[in-house]
């Protein structure tokens, strides 16, 4: 139970990725495309590093999927020419950037409205090449888009008559089947994802209008989406890392999750309270409250109970209390709950092979939220 | 209550900094403190910005306190010379940092525990000058700290028997008053941080051990604390900016908050639901679940129901549902929950003064978690 002395050579804490494991995540991703025929579009968004966005592509993915317009940027600047930002461009100075972005990738965009679409229309005129567009419907995550069917089809049929745009398709994320309890919840949702956007496309052909790609599928989601006739492209973006909550979902296990936090225990204030010196500057607040929302790799007698900025106070189980159960300067390599905020909270990870630092991870898309 | 365009010349999401409101906040703690004669050392985890340390030493600060080594060298490399390092540091890597440090700026540093104060003797001996070291209580937070009275006064006898180090005296965060549910439980709360370190440094003194520092006081408790007998010194650090948890505490209104994230509408699927452009990525995970954790200024209608990375979730009350009441394109000026983590969240901020942006703000802290 002793604890490894983990990378001694490191400051801690720090943010190690395991490139073996990542290697293996998009490997494995690529085949679930690849055995389903559906395109593979992962969302970067997770690791926001170019090293990483050119081993998915090297791997077989279409294309890839950014969030926001600055993501984008930065991976067109590594030299990714076929992006997909899934979020609604709206008003001059993002008009004017994606303009430029056009200049030099082939870049689709999503939305749910038809004042985006005024928009992008007026781009796509002035630039004498349409801008693709695939519009957002709600499968059930209440975030972005209308309802699937009538709603929709009404809305696509109202940006369809745009000059500028071209209308390819339909999205979904189904950002709630992250909350199911059971697999079988998970299997719900995410064949709802697909069936919902499926029927309603078949409405807008009934209509004359053609979508030609469906979209849909996030880490927990993809497996099962990707098998539902009519589906053309997924786009997962959490598996190139994994983290708690995939676990929680059963869609990952300790030994995939390949993004971790070394940690130092700077504090034994009592038998079985600890402190490590990450908390939320690291780790984020994201999933905090629900148990076990954080995992120290290896040691199932810790239990995290809260993060502060600098701080993780955890305990350790009886059984673990004894004083060599977790000393002052020991290490512990903590899963974050959901990873890809904590990225986006480092300049760099340190990527590894066999317990061996082989090279630096730019995060180059780090706080890109314009 | 149809919403101003706010600083249509920048594009957003983006981080706001009211000056004026900022140099107000920093003049009334200066003056809690001098009237009730203690030294005031803001925290400047809040703000990580050099330009606005040195506002508040020219308001009279004594020094700073900075939550990590890596805060601290950025805070030296500005010019600032009397530094609190609140966190224990362990390790030779981070003491060969400090002994950089100490080269160039007055340091002291706290900790809880036995092995952390003989990492810090050996440099002390080393450097021919020994490390000045305050020993955290744990007054109620359960984060850091022995209990208060005789565990800390024993373990404030052993460390001062160590050769390298002065224990110069006794340091608390009271966090747990944060959680306080009224302004009579926020009081007792922060009353005790004061009365529970200046009996035990009466402990010591019994014993032959003189504690001449007693630091304490965070924003909401720093007001009532500053008051009791024998505190010596206040730390508190969100006071600069102030936040919506500030505000619930009753110890901030929304005048008084002075950063925010303006952010844009880019989405109305529904009559009672919008989305804008600023999710965790700008505002953290900080705080969700509790209603209204997050405030849109100045907009009683609009309340906010989650977040994601890029996406702010609300809804309108039925009142202010009326088509015109928020339309894609508007703009939100957002309080965030818990400003600290949302400042690290970005490069750089806009200060402006009435309502014009005068000065970029560098936040030249960000990200340093070691």
């Amino acid at each position: 139970m002793r604890p490894v002395n983990l990378y001694p050579e490191l400051d801690t804490p720090t943010l190690v990725v395991d490139l073996d494991v990542v290697e293996a995540n998009i490997a494995e991703m690529a085949e679930v495309a690849r055995r389903q025929g559906v395109r593979l579009r992962p969302h970067t968004k997770t690791h926001k590093m170019p090293r990483l966005a050119h081993l998915q592509l090297a791997a077989g993915a279409a294309g890839i999927t950014c969030a926001k317009l600055g993501e984008a940027e930065v991976m067109a600047d590594a030299g990714c020419t076929d992006i997909l930002i899934a979020y609604p461009l709206w008003g001059d100075l993002k008009l004017r950037r994606l303009r430029e972005l056009r200049e030099r990738a082939r870049v689709r965009v999503s939305l749910d409205s038809f004042e985006v679409a005024e928009g992008l229309g007026a781009l796509g005129r002035d630039s004498g090449s349409p801008v693709e567009i695939l519009v957002e419907v709600d499968t059930g995550h209440h975030r972005l888009g209308l309802p699937p069917g009538r709603p929709t089809a009404d809305l696509v049929r109202r940006i369809a008559a745009i000059a500028g745009v071209e209308v390819i398709g339909l999205l979904t994320h189904g950002g709630h089947a992250y909350r199911s309890r059971t697999p079988e919840e998970l299997e719900v949702a995410a064949r709802r994802e697909g069936t919902d956007l499926v029927e309603t496309a078949e409405l807008c052909a009934r209509e004359g209008i053609t979508l030609a790609e469906i979209s849909v599928g996030s880490t927990p989601t993809a497996r099962h989406v990707a098998g539902v006739a009519g589906v053309t492209e997924v786009r997962p973006g959490t598996y190139v890392f994994n983290d708690a909550a995939m676990m929680r979902l059963g869609v990952a296990t300790e030994s995939t999750v390949a993004a971790r936090v070394v940690s130092t225990v700077v504090s034994r204030p009592g038998p079985d309270r600890f402190v490590v010196d990450a908390g939320t500057k690291c780790l984020t607040s994201d999933g905090a409250g629900t148990p076990d929302w954080i995992v120290a790799a290896g040691r199932p007698d810790v239990h995290f109970e809260f993060l502060t900025e600098e701080h993780g106070v955890g305990r350790l189980e009886p059984s673990g209390g004894r004083p060599d159960a977790l000393a002052i300067g020991d290490r512990l390599a903590i899963l974050p709950s959901h990873v890809c905020p904590v990225i986006n909270l480092f300049d760099s990870a340190c990527g590894v092979r066999g317990g061996v630092v082989t090279e630096t991870l730019v995060v180059a898309g780090r706080g890109k939220v314009r």
